[in-house]
């Protein structure tokens, strides 16, 4: 009886550690945590892109799209469809360097929608010899075996408040 | 031996029977069919939102969105945010019936991101006296215990070509 209490002991004890190793463990993937990973590679991805438009190369800005007829792009000529049209679209309305200008995304906003999904706000601007311009974006995106990938933008511009003193 | 074999083929046959109904079950509850009530519970909202804003009533119309700190709307305008901020974005853009106009949602595109977030895209217009508008949104949703919400909306204005005679 003394035997069977101690090896019931025994068994209590190694559970009671098995449970307090998977709770720390849980408590240190958090969500946050979870997320962390995903906030810098979408960011690295968004990184590229400007990298890539601030030496006038449309075709490696458009990497961090998703390579598919699905993609969408929203914008002041209303949806482009599918990687080509958004290709198009870039390469129609941005033909050159000078209305290309200098890129920067700031004030980037993260929600993310499931382990897959995330939706990121954020602003754009170009500084541009001919003027700049601005705006805000909302980019939804899904996690694929390569990696993020935007799979639909909003795009639009926003009258800068020195714009129209 | 021939026994243990006929047994081996009867285990057989009923395990065939069983993955066949599994298969057809999971054929039958495809995720275009699992989608079908969200799909119906969202165009219902959006359904309902038109017909509040019909009747120039914008609290009726917010009744769509998330209420939350955290609802964000992208326009012309930036960002705004929150619940409060948000409607008092559309009273101080839209003061009364003539600039109301009559809504009409059209062209809705559903894109599941997992089982409880929604993108969906779609073209709105607003017929007034002074002047029809109208254009493209991007809604994300997400499915809360009292329903689809919208948390995000980005919307914008398209030049219709009839405007640019």
């Amino acid at each position: 009886m003394a035997w069977t209490r101690r090896k019931v002991l025994a068994i209590g004890t190694k559970l009671l550690a098995v449970c307090c190793v998977f709770r720390q463990r849980s408590l240190l993937a958090s969500p946050a945590d979870a997320h962390d990973a995903d906030r810098a590679a979408i960011s690295g991805v968004l990184k590229a892109q400007q990298t890539a438009w601030n030496r006038a190369d449309v075709d490696a800005f458009l990497v961090g799209y998703w390579q598919s007829p699905e993609l969408t792009f929203s914008g002041s000529n209303g949806v482009s469809r599918g990687w080509d049209g958004v290709l198009a679209r870039y390469k129609k309305n941005y033909p050159n360097r000078e209305t290309m200008g200098e890129l920067n995304f700031s004030d980037l906003e993260f929600r993310f929608l499931g382990a897959d999904a995330a939706l990121v706000l954020g602003k754009w601007h170009l500084k541009r010899e001919m003027g700049d311009i601005g705006g805000v974006f909302s980019l939804v995106w899904q996690k694929f075996p390569q990696g993020w990938k935007i799979i639909h933008d909003h795009t639009s511009t926003v009258a800068f408040p020195e714009a129209n003193p």
